[in-house]
């Protein structure tokens, strides 16, 4: 399980996205679990409060850790802002890979693709994360990628690389030996 | 994916994991999504109203055809009481399998394995299926298993008979054909 974590607006889904593209041509079976489609899905009725995005966050890994053990890698571009919450979902994970979708605040806030921030400095919406609610960074994430000075593919090639490191033999799809059937 | 409807105590869990054991044993890779696990995972909070059950088998649903399609056979012994919920999740799967794990009320009340059925006689439970919450037999199952006259041996291998007409091809695990490398 590979989770983004990151601001609203740092670029984990497009990432995620980037990285699923990849695995899919290599033959690997992958998942993203979308937090927009795990909160209609599996989370309908939970809100932002610091206690809902927790349980949200327990939900995913739930999900995540099932997939996984069938061999599923599981991209998930979930902003996940509490250090407390993450080492859980660690420690709770027979395979866990942090990847920190690190731009500041003020980029974010300028890309701004869901109109998020502008509305959350407009008091439109509260628990808003950056603004009114904390985010924590990790210290010390398995990758970190600066999407401001970075590209998408070098990005994600990162991502990727650590991933081919973490599988495990069975899971890697190779060309057939050239001595099969000898 | 597997749902196998019933009553509480017509044996649905019981079923169920014969029919892990054997798909594990021959190679396939299978999951259950016990309810009760399900529910302290995935749907805290929610009760067993009808809109609450219905929100509950939804989410079954989401997970369990996110597993099935990865290739997992994924086995849901969760009672599912209502025809128009059963058929919705049908519909909503690329596929499924509806077993009508089907004993009489009077056997699921004498077995009681979880003293539920006392307790909701008791007025200590209520919306409790077949006593005052409706249990809506299946019109068409996929495969009935009558467990108060058919040992689950039995059953379970009914299920596996039809699973194995279900599955493609490239699911079965099969023995290596002694043409290959010819």
């Amino acid at each position: 399980m590979v989770w983004f974590t990151g601001l609203s607006g740092s670029g984990k889904s497009t990432l995620a996205q980037a990285v699923f593209s990849q695995l899919a041509n290599r033959g690997h079976r992958a998942e993203i679990l979308d937090g927009d489609i795990v909160r209609a899905h599996l989370c309908k009725g939970l809100g932002f409060s610091r206690e809902d995005r927790i349980e949200n966050i327990r939900r995913i890994a739930f999900v995540g850790n099932l997939l996984a053990r069938h061999g599923v890698i599981v991209l998930v571009p979930v902003i996940a802002p509490y250090r407390a919450i993450r080492a859980e979902v660690r420690s709770a994970s027979h395979a866990y890979m942090e990847v920190y979708v690190n731009a500041p605040l003020n980029i974010c806030e300028q890309r701004d693709p869901k109109g998020l921030y502008r509305r959350a400095r407009a008091g439109e919406i509260t628990n808003f994360t950056g603004i009114d609610d904390p985010y924590e960074a990790p210290d010390a994430p398995d990758v970190e990628c600066q999407t401001h000075v970075e590209g998408v593919e070098v990005c994600a090639e990162k991502v990727l690389q650590k991933i081919a490191l973490s599988l495990r033999p069975e899971v890697v799809v190779s060309a057939p030996s050239a001595a099969a059937g000898l």
